[in-house]
């Protein structure tokens, strides 16, 4: 489990790389393309949460070892996505581990900087979604986030657990393992079964203009 | 008068927030995602200008006020915007509101910060337009910055005249409160009557790729 | 050439603010919208670039002759787009040079700041491909990275051969001169030629969800 802690980061950036490498490979990219999809995507998060607090240069212009796993899950999942029997669920599962290690990994940070407990809960949320959001944008996918199944409300709660753990005195490995299992929980859930919270239901859309 | 001065921060980011749920709104999504929404619109623009100038960390991370101000328009406009006539209608007005007022404040930061002239002037027209830029792109609409009546203009318009009557000697309060009224009677112009400044028109488009 | 390298910045900067004013004529938006594009395309890599790195203030801020230059793009565009033939092929050439000359920039910006050999690449990459893609998503238009000619390995070819030339110690300017000259060539023949690395083939689409 210790072990597990240690290695969060570099496993929230590898199956985000490898969720971005997914959606490159939906979209018929050549290796370079799915290096930088799988970078954006992987660093993604952990950049905006670093611009943020003010921590720059950021991590990743010193980081060969996370540069190089990026760089690999890449060239692997050009090779090997023709394999795998759907690349769309295969990439919700790779960027649910991604969104559940990173809401806590972003709180942490916050708390950390001394931002107060709700805007901490509100970079973890940031930081689990901005890879995955990037990935969409430049990809032109609809954003997961969009999506019916319940995905923001996943990482916002994982955060909380966190930081409602760490503000009452819990000890650092267990409330980042508590929330992210929980964050992973819920959005698995969302995964498996389609749910999602009851969402604001539109009224026929007489006066919504054309969109593009 | 002084009392609104205060609060253009705030009341900035309040409208920007019910914009962003209103867009929310029109998506479905459930309250976490009217809370993210509002919070990434009503701060977006802000968090852009104070990344720009490198004031981190950014503001709202220590302001448990703001948060809470975001937090409560997001669930005021969940259980209560199906009694809005017109959502579209109620997101570009207050749209209008934060674009007036965030455009002042972006260029009074900038020229606080010892930037020239026209750079605050743009960095005012950046702020006052990237948090709706945000709204729109991660729920997939059509930026209002595309739409024929006039927008980015009259950010630029609100944004130089409290420059130049900066520049001039003007005191602050009058400055601000004559570029955000600037600023928003000239959007209100477009709103209305769907005004736009005359615009290139394009030749017939036998050279345009499809796109998507 | 000296002096051809002395201006690769402001350069840079004039080309992609071209190509942002060209995709602002396709959009038919007013004078004000074609500066507004064309100041986040022709700043955009740059941008990224030094907030990655913690240079803040942003270098635009203080530029008064940068500005200048966008701006003086975007009226030159809005009054003589017409004449051009095909304003899609202009802005291609446009955002090809930017793209050469921000992906060297970029690089070295990021040798200069103690970035490792492989984030220099990648930090060159991303200076070249940001302003391009902030212009397409800001416009609504699909991503020239997501076009099937070669783009992003030409930036990174470019950023690969000017940080292999000054990690072996060769000169500033020669190094500059040969990356840049490498990701225009490569960058050229994807235009020319519709010529694209080997991509990445998805199976006919049986799951693959519709997507707006």
């Amino acid at each position: 489990m210790e072990n597990l802690l240690l290695w969060a980061d570099p496993i929230a950036i590898a199956v985000f790389a490898a969720s971005g490498a997914l959606v490159a490979s939906r979209k018929g990219l050549d290796v370079v393309g799915f290096m930088l999809i799988a970078a954006v995507t992987g660093f993604g998060g952990g950049t905006v949460r670093d611009l943020l607090l003010g921590r720059t240069p950021v991590f990743w212009l010193r980081a060969p070892l996370l540069l190089g796993v990026c760089a690999a899950v890449a060239v692997l999942v050009f090779f090997a996505a023709h394999r795998v029997e759907s690349r769309f669920r295969a990439l919700l599962w790779a960027d649910a581990v991604g969104l559940a290690l990173y809401a806590v990994l972003g709180a942490e940070t916050a708390l950390i900087a001394g931002a107060d407990p709700w805007a901490a809960v509100l970079l973890g949320t940031i930081t689990a979604t901005f890879g995955g959001i990037l990935r969409d944008i430049l990809c032109n996918e609809l954003p997961l986030i969009l999506r019916r199944e319940i995905y923001a409300t996943a990482a916002a709660a994982g955060a909380a657990l966190f930081v409602v753990l760490r503000v009452s005195g819990t000890e650092r490995d267990l409330a980042l393992a508590g929330g992210a299992a929980l964050g992973f929980a819920i959005r698995a859930t969302g995964i498996i079964s389609g749910w999602s919270l009851p969402v604001y239901r539109p009224r026929p859309a007489r006066d919504y203009p054309n969109q593009g």
